[in-house]
C-alpha cells in the first residue's frame, strides 16, 4: 500500500478563501472567523476538541472521524503552528494546542529558522527547512508505513500542490465569501487536469470537495 | 466514550431487500445478485478484497474504509457465516472468507446450535445463543472498549433494531427492485421515530443512508 500524502478537513470559503492575512495570537486565522469556516466539524460527534458528548453522526462526522486512521505524520506551515515570524526568539511558544496536541504523531513544521524539536504527551514537533518533497520523504519515513497528513495552511498546500505531491485532498467550502484573505483556489476546477473530484453537499451548508489524483 | 453498536455498508435494494430466501453454498445472497448490491463497494480503493491498484477515492471510499476503524469484535446472523441449518454436522465448514478473514476481531455468530470456537488468522470465531441484549454484551467484552459491528444479515439486524440495541447504522441503497427475498424495511422511514436519518447520494448510484439514535 502506498504511502499518500493527504489534505484533510480543511475549510475554505466559496471564494477559496482559508485564512486571513492578518494572523496574531488572539487571530489564528485573521478576519477569517474560524468558527463560521468549522462550524460544521465542531457539531459532529467525533470532533477532536468536543468536551461534551452529543454531535451528529451523519456525513460530516464521517470526515471527521477519518482524520486520525492510517495517519503517521503531519506536516503543516509555520503559521499553523504559531503567529511568530522571523527567529525563533524564545521557545516557550508550543502551538495553540497545549498539552495534549490532537496530533498523536511525529509534525514536522516547515519554517527557515532552527529550533530544537520538542514533545508534548505523544506529538513530537520537529522544525525543518527544506523543498516538499524533502520534508515529505522525511515525514514518511517517520510515519512508518502509515499515510502523511498535510495540515496546512492554505500557502503550504499550494507549495505542495504545485510540487504535484498531494494524493488525496478534502475541502469542505463554507457558503459565505470573504473577498480577502489567503485563497487556495479561484475555482476547485484548476485541479481537474489532475485530480479526479466529487462534490457532495452536506445538510450543515458544507460543500465536501473530494480530489484523488488521476 | 459509548461503545456503539454499528451496521455498516449493509446493502439492500431501494425496495429494502438485502439477500434471497433461497441461499446456497453457490449463492450466499440467494437470488440477489451481490455484485449489483456491492458494486459500490468494489469499485473502491479501500475496498477490503481489492487485489489490484486503482479505486476510486471519493465519497464511497470514506464509508468503506471506516470499516475498522474502532471495531474490536462483530456480531453476524448464521446465515452471514454459512448456508448451513440445523445442527453443526461436522466443522469443516469455516466461513466464505477462507484463512484470512477481513474481521481481524472476535466475531459472535448466532446460532441455536453448540460448536467450539475457532481461530483463522486473527479472527476468532465463537457460537453464541441468547438474546440481542446478552450477545452484545458478550461483543463488548470482548472488544476491549471499542465499537462492536453488527454484520447482518438483514433477520440479525432487524433483531437488533426491534430490541433497539443499534446506535448507528450505514444503508446503502441500490436503484434496483427485487420484489421478493429478506426485508429490512418497507421505508427507511419507519425508523425515524428513533433515529436522525441523513441521505446522501453517491455518483456511484448508490444512495447511503445514515441513522444514528436521537
Amino acid at each position: 500500500m502506498d504511502q499518500l500524502l493527504r489534505v484533510q478537513n480543511f475549510g475554505v470559503s466559496s471564494d477559496g478563501i482559508g485564512a486571513g492575512e492578518d494572523q496574531s495570537l488572539e487571530s489564528p486565522f485573521g478576519h477569517v472567523e474560524p468558527e463560521k469556516l468549522f462550524g460544521w466539524a465542531g457539531a459532529t460527534a467525533s470532533w477532536l476538541m468536543r468536551t461534551g458528548p452529543g454531535g451528529s453522526r451523519g456525513l460530516d462526522d464521517y470526515f471527521i472521524r477519518d482524520y486520525a486512521r492510517n495517519i503517521g505524520a503531519e506536516i503543516m506551515g509555520r503559521n499553523k503552528f504559531g503567529p511568530q515570524r522571523g527567529p525563533w526568539h524564545d521557545h516557550e511558544w508550543q502551538g495553540w494546542w497545549g498539552d495534549e496536541p490532537p496530533f498523536h504523531t511525529p509534525v514536522f513544521v516547515l519554517t527557515h529558522h532552527k529550533r530544537p524539536s520538542f514533545t508534548l504527551s505523544d506529538t513530537t514537533f520537529h522544525f525543518v527547512d527544506g523543498d516538499p518533497a524533502t520534508v515529505l520523504q522525511q515525514a514518511r519515513e517517520a510515519a512508518q508505513g502509515k499515510d502523511v497528513r498535510l495540515g496546512g495552511g492554505v500557502t503550504t498546500i499550494r507549495q505542495f500542490l504545485d510540487a504535484d505531491l498531494v494524493d488525496t485532498m478534502h475541502v469542505a467550502v463554507s457558503p459565505m465569501k470573504y473577498g480577502t484573505g489567503i485563497r487556495l483556489w479561484e475555482s476547485p476546477d484548476e485541479l481537474l487536469d489532475r485530480f479526479h473530484l466529487e462534490v457532495v453537499p452536506s445538510t450543515s451548508g458544507v460543500q465536501h470537495h473530494l480530489f484523488w489524483r488521476k
